[in-house]
């Protein structure tokens, strides 16, 4: 008999985030497959005889590794084993999944998948962010930070003109640039942005500031989260910070506090 | 001694979908006030000497309605109990928070945010549709329905121009406008969408169109989202659907299907 493959969202990293659903799934598993983001404390639920793979794509060789995540994947579920595939965030947004959803109908594995907390929500918890607000952005966009670096400016005009709340994931340090480009395509540069950085962990941080100031946010610890919108005005000034960051980000949660006061 | 309020996200209707966090809180609160589609599953989790109060906003008197939340809740919290404010998908993201965190902010109630898997995550999860895709979709937009019906021609045009899958959150029947509005702006007849009600729940149904087809999609039980974009070439062929769309229905996904083997 063939097994079952569960393609399993595990959160934004607080291993509390998880789901009952996704928890009990690792505790029946015969086989974890999962990325570098999933933490230690998630991968302590899986069963003692479960086997755990460590499948993290490393830079250089994506596409053979993700040839060979599917190979395995459907070969132990094919062999009748009960497989999570567990994946940081949720599987559907910027997961890579659909790769492996074809390979799945390829080799006629069933299959469910089981959304997770994506890193936005997580992010936007830690930072008090309402991603939409009825005052002040109907929509919000997830956008990878891979895209944030084309060269387009139709989207940067589209997604200035959108009104939305911007969020990017894995931006990396380029603030400069993507400040740039959004104020280029028209975005006002006390518009307020928040770095977000190992969200719902207990080394979480925020560092609020301004469009116009983004390029001079500190270089937190990955991974970060950009949120940039009028909604950032709202972040709560409750965050802990580095000690050498600390009169910074002072300045910055006042800037905040003081734009609430005006408002 | 203050309380303190959790604000809570529930998930998009399964329950097991709730995060174990927010189980957890659940079972320590002392009073728990909950939306409209906070299903009963849920709130069984609650501890049996705990308060519950249906604070949901039904049509017509909003404003009135959330004062009453936040007086309710901020009084509830300075008298000392755990107050677990729970609400349907990811409080964030259209839960209208916004007001209740200004409010616990102005009274000085300690509060904290524990997100919930939003609604977009379940049905996309329903669906089996990945929204983002590196080779179709580099961001996702989430968008409620009544900014849907916004006359606005700029921002449809940026929708479009995006190039993003569009999740619509709450967009009624209104399919024959949203569809007409986003022709309009120069997204092509055949761009797939689907249309998921009751995602995660037993009665969960996906029906698979394309743009130009999506008037006549039938009216399913809400809530509902429409999810627009390439993405949604790849959604499941496994779905249930009610028996007398089911001729219809069996069209559409054999129309998937075809498109597929296409591809």
């Amino acid at each position: 008999m063939k097994g079952k493959v569960f393609l399993v969202g595990a959160g934004p990293g607080d291993p509390e985030l998880l789901t009952l659903k996704a928890a009990r799934l690792l505790k029946s598993a015969d086989a974890v497959l999962h990325d570098d983001l999933v933490g230690a404390g998630i991968l302590q639920l899986a069963a003692p005889h479960a086997q755990l793979h460590s499948v993290g794509k490393r830079c250089g060789k994506k596409n053979i590794r993700q040839k060979e995540i599917n190979f395995l994947m459907v070969n132990l579920a094919a062999s009748g084993l009960r497989v999570v595939r567990l994946k940081g965030g949720d599987p559907l947004v910027f997961g890579r999944v659909a790769e492996e959803i074809t390979a799945l109908r390829e080799a006629d594995i069933e299959f469910e998948i089981v959304p997770g907390i994506t890193a936005a929500l997580g992010a936007a918890a830690t930072a008090q962010i309402p991603l939409t607000d009825r005052r002040a952005a109907h929509a919000v966009v997830f956008l990878a930070g891979q895209h944030a670096a084309e060269p387009n400016p139709t989207n940067w005009q589209a997604l200035v003109s959108l009104g939305a709340t911007v969020v990017i994931y894995m931006p990396g340090y380029r603030y400069g640039e993507i400040s740039g480009k959004l104020q280029a395509a028209g975005l006002a540069g006390d518009t307020p942005c928040a770095v977000i950085s190992r969200a719902t962990t207990s080394e979480e941080q925020v560092f609020s500031t301004s469009l116009e100031d983004l390029q001079n946010a500190p270089q937190l610890p990955a991974p970060i989260l950009l949120v940039i919108g009028e909604v950032s005005r709202q972040a709560g000034c409750h965050v802990t910070l580095q000690g050498d960051l600390l009169g910074q980000s002072l300045n910055s949660i006042h800037s905040v506090v003081d734009e609430e006061q005006r408002a």
